[in-house]
């Protein structure tokens, strides 16, 4: 954490979600949060939500979850994350750490959180366990904004990031990450190497105190079939935090000798409850943001997102210790993080003349850059209809999604900078550069970037 | 040029290749050049080739194309370029030089480049000039390196790249580049603001001495029918180096106001002769180069493309002041520039164990990055039979470009870096960037980046 957002959130009023305050105090609806905003006060507070059983929903977005904190425009708020791949190895990422050990509790007769996607929680159609792995990741909150209305929108700043240790006294001082090569991934049906097809987890470390720069894996195994504690076999890896046996697998260690890979803590999943349905899937990424799975979205980088519920409903999770663009496997070194951001809520009313005005889409400042997010459809939500959850796996393409966020530019380009239609698509040509933010996600996704200089008026 | 490279280039044996010097010397055939090669000398030897009418061929690579250097491994050439969007403004990027004045020399009896473009050279199919525009890129060369044989890899090192001066007094110290929005542009039928669908071109300005980073736009135009020479009406840009008379023309100074866009020196197109036909269009590229569009080929910067014409027969053009990834409306800032190259000769027996084993496909290696080319096919002239050329460019993917690149990055990591293919995956997953070339080169391209300090070892 930087020294001056320390001071900075000193300064403000802390508020501590634990698990307890938060049955007491958070356990409400959307309708009751907005009973709980009152008037806003003069000194931003400061919230932080831990990580449990309590505070995380796993797979979904949805605009019917309770709130996990009650927050005004301009409030900070902490907000600690859990990989959904942790229990890939759980002596490294959830042993010792009560909050994981919250979360990815499973016994013959019990689950730490029993629904895992947007599916039925009888598990009706495949039987692989309740919401079916329909959406995989822990996403902490919702995060209720007080004043958020559908057509305003969201600002959410990223001030900090960092990992969260391994509470297991063996690997004290160091974090771990999952990378696991899945069936959903690019290459999946596209191998060379025999057996074909397969699965692989490859387990990397990073120092969780900052001080490299670079994550190193240090074995990877196959995936074989693993039975859950209820019973159920996963030949793939079809439902999140199967608990893998060790005992099962073969370890290769000493894997990617020599190889470092570059630091880019970021979330993968972050964005608003949207509107369309109770319970979305969380994978595929929209208007609302989600999945976008941009390594950019990262400390430094704000993120704004059009409302669509009332009260915003801000979930965040996903975390990623490192991704490259495409994130061609299926997934990114996964790793538990956690983030500080401030929310800074715009009013519809306010956004004429904004760079915002008329933002439809999840959009990225950093310091440097504005970067638009593309998709194969921009609402896949609206645009296939009542099962648009299902229907969107069939129709990923890169194509579409490049179309989209030209698309995306231009508007922003003409709306926030002023531009003809003329001059945004030269701009576009010879200074903007698009690129393939991910081809694993359903609604796969390209992102466009201009730089902020060449706007030299921009005192930004 | 760089001090120590002008130090260098001092000791080698000059040859300046005049437009005369190559009608006594270079008007051979590839067979006439390979007798010239004799020994290599001692001291590499350091070839100039000024861009004339004599020296450039236009809108297509060839196998038959007569030599306008003979070279051997190790040889550094200077390569004089000119933007084939030139006469879009005659008066500051034609006017006042010869050689620029000499290939777009047009009265109404006389081209000072008759052929422009890979179609039939008596217009027969569409009259719109000799060689039909089907290719646009003015191209200097070919240099015939001795010894190249199919199966090898040759290798062009950057060394330097800076903008050609206008040659009109008026505008002494300047370069000037076009972009043109133009009908083969992505953006074309996909257009919001009124009349639909139109062409522009934005004319661009930086300093000649490279004392700034940026260009500015100075004015644009839309187009308007133009009248060549000879007659025929261009209702669009359908023949490459129609002169635009700028009194038939609206002039709209002072465009983008306050935008500086970043200079990213280039050669849109480089590469070697096909051997699949005897012209080859010069817009879509392939396994031997050509028109990639990856502004990251610019100085300092090491191109490698696997040889399937003896000779190798290497052509450079199409230069660029500016380009973003994607290049969206169909063009960059074209520009005319001088590169300085040194080319380096692999033969097919000595690439076992290097990182061009097995090269199929053109590979770029820079400072910091290996970079590899994917393309919706990735040769097209072999996969789509006899009709190729006009085929292509109804089968543009990204997705099948994403696919191609994918695999060619999976090639590089297990070939180059001795990964297996579970390793090669899970950093492509991490660590591996990919993005959009271009989509409007028929042949659309997605191209894979890894960063070279990835691999610790490495000492490059």
């Amino acid at each position: 954490m930087k020294k001056n957002l320390k001071g900075f959130l000193r300064a403000t009023a802390l508020v501590t979600m634990s698990g307890s305050g938060i049955a007491a105090t958070l356990a409400v609806s959307s309708a009751q949060a907005a009973t709980e905003c009152g008037a806003k006060p003069a000194v931003p507070a400061h919230h932080v939500i831990p990580a449990n059983n309590e505070t995380v929903h796993w797979g979904y977005f949805s605009k019917v979850r309770k709130p996990q904190a009650v927050v005004h425009s301009g409030d900070f708020v902490t907000l600690e994350t859990l990989t959904h791949h942790a229990n890939d190895d759980a002596d490294r990422m959830v042993t010792g750490d009560p909050g994981a050990e919250s979360v990815f509790k499973w016994s013959k007769t019990e689950k730490g959180v029993n629904r895992r996607g947007a599916g039925p929680v009888d598990a009706s159609i495949l039987g692989r366990g309740a919401g079916e792995g329909f959406g995989v990741h822990v996403l902490t909150g919702p995060v209720y904004v007080c004043g958020a209305e559908p057509g305003d929108v969201l600002e959410v700043r990223i001030l900090d990031m960092y990992p969260r240790p391994s509470g297991n006294p063996k690997y004290k001082g160091k974090t771990f990450g999952s990378n696991a090569a899945a069936w959903w991934g690019y290459h999946y049906n596209d191998m060379i190497e025999e057996p074909k097809p397969r699965e692989v987890i490859t387990i990397y470390e990073l120092d969780a105190a900052g001080g490299e720069d670079w994550a190193k894996a240090i074995y990877n195994y196959r995936w074989v079939p693993q039975t859950d504690p209820y019973g159920v076999v996963h030949k793939t890896i079809d439902y999140p935090g199967v608990p893998v046996d060790h005992s099962t697998i073969t370890k290769n260690p000493g894997v990617m000798k020599d190889i470092r890979v570059p630091i880019r803590l970021h979330f993968g999943t972050m964005g608003v409850a949207p509107v369309e349905a109770d319970f979305v899937d969380s994978i595929p990424p929209g208007y609302f943001g989600g999945n976008i799975d941009n390594w950019r979205i990262g400390k430094g980088g704000t993120m704004y997102y059009p409302v669509s519920v009332e009260g915003a409903l801000l979930s965040a999770g996903d975390s990623h210790a490192a991704q490259g663009d495409s994130e061609l496997a299926g997934t990114a070194i996964e790793a538990s993080l956690t983030g500080v951001v401030q929310v800074i809520l715009h009013k519809k009313q306010d956004l004429a003349g904004m760079a915002i005005e008329g933002l439809d889409f999840p959009l990225l400042e950093t310091d440097t850059e504005w970067v638009v997010h593309g998709f194969s459809y921009a609402n896949y939500l609206e645009a296939l209809g009542e099962k648009a959850q299902s229907e969107i796996y069939s129709k990923s393409s890169i194509d579409n999604a490049m179309r989209d966020a030209f698309r995306k530019m231009r508007h922003f380009l003409m709306t926030a900078k002023g531009l003809s239609e003329d001059e945004a698509i030269s701009l576009m040509s010879v200074a903007t550069d698009f690129g393939v933010t991910q081809v694993v996600d359903g609604n796969w996704g390209v992102h466009g970037i201009i730089r902020k200089d060449v706007f030299s008026g921009d005192t930004e």
